[in-house]
């Protein structure tokens, strides 16, 4: 590699036309070049680095509620739509960084990008490079953690649970059941077409898969897939389909929230009607963040790090070669189009 | 006391004509009056109780769905109404209980109850007799225990949060606001008169307490009196108070149900329309019964008698005079008409 430090380089970049609400489209964001000096402000404690992989996540949508504990807006006026990625120190200010070092964390939708303030916060030292690099926006990163927290620190498993999950191809979902798996759990999951209901089956080990979009009663659905009852839903989805578990769960069920997606874009959110089970069946629901379980990430990798080596977990993923590929791949997650966890490629190391 | 050992005597009971379906009315019951003889069969467990206080409460409405954990049913056709009480020992067949024995714990709608097979289990033994028996069914009973578990087990409470409570002026609520504030939080309790709101400003402690059948807008109330949001919010009553509470909970805000009494008589529940803000703000919403927290009963005497008799904790009791004012009161607790804590006195000591 050329040694960058100081010089000006073409920086070509995903710009947001505007906020958004709701899922975004393709027009919602633009291409620019702009240049970049590869060298952090004299006296800051930055880092600039150069984006080998973006990530595109559900989180990413414009809602119109605004979370005040969200980190970052993906979407805003004429700026790099921002997301989680990996990428190389090209010059760092910040004494955890030194030029060379890989990270992955929240960085911005260009080829270089000058990471500050906060978000310096959530960028992590990649540590492990004999596996994928692209599996730190996955696997390794944040929807693992999410994962991770969601089923072991939230959903309080036990051997032998019955565990329904939701949009269970998603990047998070496909973790969840094989963690439940590796802990003797019987494992369902709902998904969106026949080919994910088929992967979820044949390649990552659930014990049953349904597609959610053929089913007109999920109440009949869950039991079917559940004669006995639900331990432990995770949900990724809300709406109709928690409503429908609440009627299938058993006592001291319990109901892990990573997201509710099927309500994020509606005028008006469904009424969840069997609330009451919460009090006949001492039902726990609980919403989580992982922003709450990032000082976890180094008891995560060491239970993660060996299952991924032998085999025991495997990963799903849809790589869109370049940047310029990316709004297209963004948008296709959002559709249900990607086949696995979608990434796009910007450079090679 | 005669001593009634083999005696036969004549024993009033309070019958349900049938199963019900809703809160009962006082057509639902009628008096027959038995003899039995004061003594346990020979070689049986059972115990043979003088009823002294019987208590009304929430649960013993009918509901049209049968909860399969419940310990037992209060109505059920031409047998005595069962709920919790204090009695005195007459006889036993059981190594833990003995004549003369002061007990809590769930008896029957007479003067004389045989208390049998798993009904043994819920008896509790009196070992502190300086305090009104009558507490025995709330303050120091299964009221008492339910407000112990759901404020400090489930809610994970802390000084200085903010508390909201439903139904406060309740057997439950008035404990739970009590605890919360001897705990240094803010606390405010929504009740159905000016009556009940005014004593629980002026004689439990509450912070601030409204009149819910006043308030239009329940959102615009909570904003009120919580204008920086509630971080315990004490369950008592389900659907749109809920609803609201959702809207203005405070970051890992948490929602312990001890019940829903606004929805177990409805047709079709309320929809809950809020329940995103379980994801966006890592909200807990768990569903409790006290069955599951009886082994914590020393602890919470250990709490709670030192309380009470430095006059720290006080409890309100509305008294019904004699085994016929039964029905009366029990119906006139579920029309929120009772002052206090809803007790019938059969006979003392």
């Amino acid at each position: 590699m050329a040694d960058y430090h100081g010089e000006e380089v073409k920086n070509k970049q995903v710009l947001a036309r505007d906020y958004i609400d709701g899922n975004p489209k393709e027009s919602d964001m633009y291409f620019s070049t702009n240049t970049i000096r590869l060298k952090v402000p004299d006296g800051s404690n930055a880092v600039l680095v150069k984006n080998l992989y973006l990530s595109c996540d559900p989180y990413m949508r414009g809602t119109k509620e605004k979370n005040p504990d969200r980190l970052f807006n993906s979407f805003a006026p004429d700026s790099p739509i921002v997301g989680y990625g990996v990428a190389k120190v090209v010059d760092s200010g910040h004494p955890d960084f030194k030029k060379g070092d890989l990270v992955w964390g929240v960085t911005k939708w260009e080829e270089y990008s000058l990471i500050t303030n906060k978000l310096i916060e959530s960028l992590f030292k990649i540590e492990h490079t004999d596996l994928p690099l692209s599996y730190y926006t996955g696997l390794l990163g944040m929807p693992g953690m999410t994962a991770y927290a969601g089923f072991y620190e939230v959903s309080s498993p036990k051997k032998g649970e019955y565990v329904f999950i939701s949009s269970a191809y998603g990047a998070v979902g496909q973790l969840v059941g094989q963690f439940a798996k590796l802990m003797g759990c019987y494992v369902v999951g709902s998904a969106g077409s026949q080919e994910k209901v088929d992967i979820l089956k044949n390649k990552l080990g659930f014990d049953e898969a349904f597609n959610y979009k053929e089913e007109h009663d999920l109440d009949a659905a869950l039991k079917r897939y559940f004669p006995e009852g639900i331990d432990i839903y995770f949900d990724n989805v809300g709406g109709k389909i928690l409503d429908a578990v609440l009627l299938n769960l058993r006592p001291h069920g319990r109901i892990s929230v990573a997201g509710m997606i099927s309500q994020y874009n509606l005028e008006e959110p469904d009424g969840i009607k069997h609330l009451l089970k919460v009090v006949y069946k001492q039902i726990r629901i609980e919403g989580f963040t992982v922003y709450d379980y990032y000082h976890l990430f180094p008891k995560f990798l060491e239970l993660v790090l060996p299952y991924i080596r032998e085999g025991k977990i495997v990963y799903e993923e849809d790589t869109a070669e370049g940047l310029e590929s990316g709004p297209a791949a963004l948008v296709g997650m959002f559709s249900g189009r990607s086949a696995g966890k979608q990434v796009v490629l910007v450079a090679r190391e």
